[in-house]
């Protein structure tokens, strides 16, 4: 016969070291932590071992005099160890600090993993670029460690925000059928070498936007959000530009102007900024806090201060017209050469002079030329009609040092306006039906943005290449892991 | 020259019926809402007109007397409308409703969006396989709403949970040159015509798991955990397979117990569950009643009601190990009848009587058999080893009606272990050298866990096919929109 266990004894985690920060225990108690080897420092009575497990900016300060069971010589940065000892107060910049009694047979610092003498995560300042080599290491530092927890709680942040607003998330389909603004550039999907149309009875791609399939959803339930992958398989390697990423994207129904869309926009980023500043679950620390104790120059220090200060101090972000852009960018930048014609495309240089230079603060640039734009955006301005200078009813949010952050419009919803433009552009209606289709049944009034989530991670962190935002980043020739 | 509008007027939203019954108006406000129509019960002089947005189980009920401009034979179930009218109580079920006030030239119900006669979505009860044939207008019925609802917050709430446990959430590749199991059934990603290895210098596939890039990350964070997708191409079409779907994955540094996962992933699920069965965002009513307020008939909301008591009232889930669980089925489902052998497969038949019919809980099922799991599973047991029955440390969690719901184990963090058994099965090991690296540096004991999202959320919400729990589901031969 057989013993039935069948209710289990209840037991828990080990803390990590940001729960031990945040709940510290009483003075003099016991404490067990786990984590890994940044720092030794070894004096003639006493070895000082810092120890990091990447939950927290901080590090756990572990003092034993040189008495202890452990030699100080077999310790090496990069070790996992498991710490038994007393929690006391400290005589160092932090508070407290774990110290290892010798004479207490419980008390010790156990290895768990050794490292080769290889190991790249050495206790100095490791470019980012040097990082990239070590994909499945560099996590270790303290700086990408907080650029994965900024990116986690903005995400929680994200949902807060939204849940709010009464939007509902949803996972949109990352397969489809369909391409989203005709611009090509789509992954396709096979399964083993069976033609490419035998699995789904029709060619699969990866979607570069969830947009349309959002639009469908918003039409129900009236609100509603995702954060979810796309894919686009550009050939371009920039610091800004990634094959696979995460892109935020909203739909709000019984929604009429631009400028209730801009609104909303400015509203979730700077709720998120500013929950993230005060945020007060790292004892004194926000998690600016964190990210700014993360940073080894004071330059990026500095650069992360001013970055969070152009985003938060100013009451409400200017809106510009494109054609106000236009005349903006002659007009100042150019000293009135007109350098711009109505119709040029706005490039990256000329948006961050807007928004660095010019406004020094995160600005709306709305109503582009039809021409710019896809074909679901309204034939609406807000300026007076130009039936020679046609523009549609959109915005982008462009901020300081990076240029387009958030693209937005309208949607069309009225049925013959939207097949119009679409025959005009040559289109295939008959394969986007289901999408029209939702002009035809209860139509509704809509619009919707979308944000790309590394670039708004890689600006709140201070990071420049969003592939040391993204834990493994995807891109022409990288694959790694 | 022109005008520059620096500063917008600030704009807000139309607020949804959620929100109208969430922060009621004074009585006698002035009101505007939106929805489609619902239903049109039109009496000698009055006539009364449902709209629903899709934001809350709840109707909005308008009334107008038949002297109204507008007309009554003018409406039709699925109309978009705009409602102007007066917020009062009612005389109804409802506390409020909204009253158009025929002489107040302000009031009236305006169309935004026709429907054609053929309009699906008519109010009476809809099969959910009717439904999948309107793949654009399924989430208009109110049990589909509230399981998107319903899926949405399940997600807000585990990321509530986790963060609350300090972990974080990452955001694994899709995109992958790696096969997780060596399982096969993957999907292969290509551009264009050019050969499969151009575009990343070598082979990409869809993951079908995140475990192994989980498992690099956690061993610099301490505890991650993501929501993301996955992709099988599985030739099966079942209520329980999907060739898209969401997964939950989480990897816990620093466990050496199986115990400290089952616990973990019971306290989720109950926090969750728990939490949305008490949620008292809707007023009086918490998600919980919700999903039994869009459910027509009694039987379904007896199911849902006995699917949430199984769950939240038992303190414990119950635990047994492989063996066991086996000499259970034989002695009580086969009557001592030796039908099930040591080393054979629990089928889905044996999970539904053993969870379902025996314990009438969730039920862990621990110690499978080595040779039924895959390489990365170390070779403890929390019996008495037998070394001619070997076992590893894992688990599955098997629920009533549905059997497994969530699979996780320790992973083996020792190098020479773990590299014995890849090359006992035959597997490529510098393939996966990035995956091995971990174990020599600095490797941490370490287990996790993996939750098929869509399978958590349809047991939930009280529905049987997973494809009514995905926007827009993708099986063979299924990729409509």
């Amino acid at each position: 016969m057989f013993r039935l266990r069948q209710f289990r004894a209840y037991s828990t985690l080990a803390p990590t070291i940001r729960d031990v920060f945040l709940n510290p225990l009483p003075i003099n108690s016991e404490i067990t932590c786990y984590g890994h080897i940044k720092s030794i420092r070894s004096f003639k009575k006493l070895t000082f071992v810092d120890i990091s497990d990447g939950s927290s900016h901080r590090s756990l300060n572990v003092v034993m005099d040189n008495n202890s069971a452990e030699s100080a010589s077999n310790f090496a940065v990069g070790q996992s160890v498991e710490v038994k000892g007393k929690w006391v107060e400290s005589r160092g910049t932090q508070a407290n600090e774990v110290r290892i009694v010798s004479d207490d047979p419980k008390h010790g610092v156990t290895i768990l993993g050794q490292v080769p003498d290889s190991y790249p995560i050495q206790k100095k300042t490791l470019t980012l670029q040097f990082l990239r080599g070590h994909p499945t290491l560099r996590h270790r530092t303290s700086t990408l460690a907080s650029v994965m927890r900024l990116r986690s709680k903005i995400e929680t942040e994200l949902a807060t925000f939204f849940q709010k607003n009464s939007c509902v998330k949803v996972g949109p389909p990352l397969l489809t059928a369909s391409d989203c603004e005709g611009g090509g550039q789509q992954f396709i999907v096979g399964q083993g070498n069976r033609p490419k149309e035998e699995f789904f009875s029709k060619a699969a791609y990866l979607t570069v936007s969830a947009q349309l399939h959002l639009e469908v959803l918003s039409q129900s339930l009236n609100r509603v959000w995702c954060l979810s992958p796309c894919f686009r398989a550009e050939d371009s390697n920039t610091n800004r530009h990634l094959c696979e990423f995460w892109m935020l994207e909203g739909e709000l129904s019984y929604v009429t102007k631009i400028e209730q869309l801009t609104s909303f926009v400015e509203d979730m980023i700077r709720n998120v900024a500013q929950s993230l500043k005060t945020d007060n679950q790292e004892n004194d620390a926000g998690l600016f806090k964190d990210l700014e104790q993360s940073r080894y120059s004071k330059e990026d220090r500095q650069k992360l201060t001013e970055r969070w200060d152009t985003m938060l101090s100013r009451e409400k972000w200017p809106s510009v017209t494109y054609t106000e852009a236009i005349n903006l960018i002659n007009l100042h930048k150019y000293n009135s050469k007109e350098t711009l014609r109505w119709g040029d495309d706005i490039l990256t240089e000329h948006e961050k002079w807007l928004a660095g230079d010019h406004f020094k603060s995160p600005v709306f640039v709305t109503d582009y030329p039809k021409a710019q734009k896809p074909f679901y955006m309204p034939n609406l301005s807000t300026e007076i009609y130009d039936a020679e200078k046609p523009t549609v009813a959109c915005f982008d949010l462009i901020f300081p040092e990076i240029g387009e952050l958030v693209g937005g419009s309208l949607r069309e919803h009225n049925y013959d306006l939207l097949v119009k433009e679409m025959k005009e552009r040559g289109m295939n209606i008959e394969a986007m039906d289901w999408y029209v289709s939702t002009r035809e049944n209860g139509s509704i009034p809509h619009g919707g943005f979308g944000l790309g989530f590394e670039r708004f991670v890689a600006y709140l962190g201070g990071i420049d290449n969003i592939k040391d935002v993204s834990a493994f980043p995807r891109a022409p020739g990288i694959l790694a892991c």
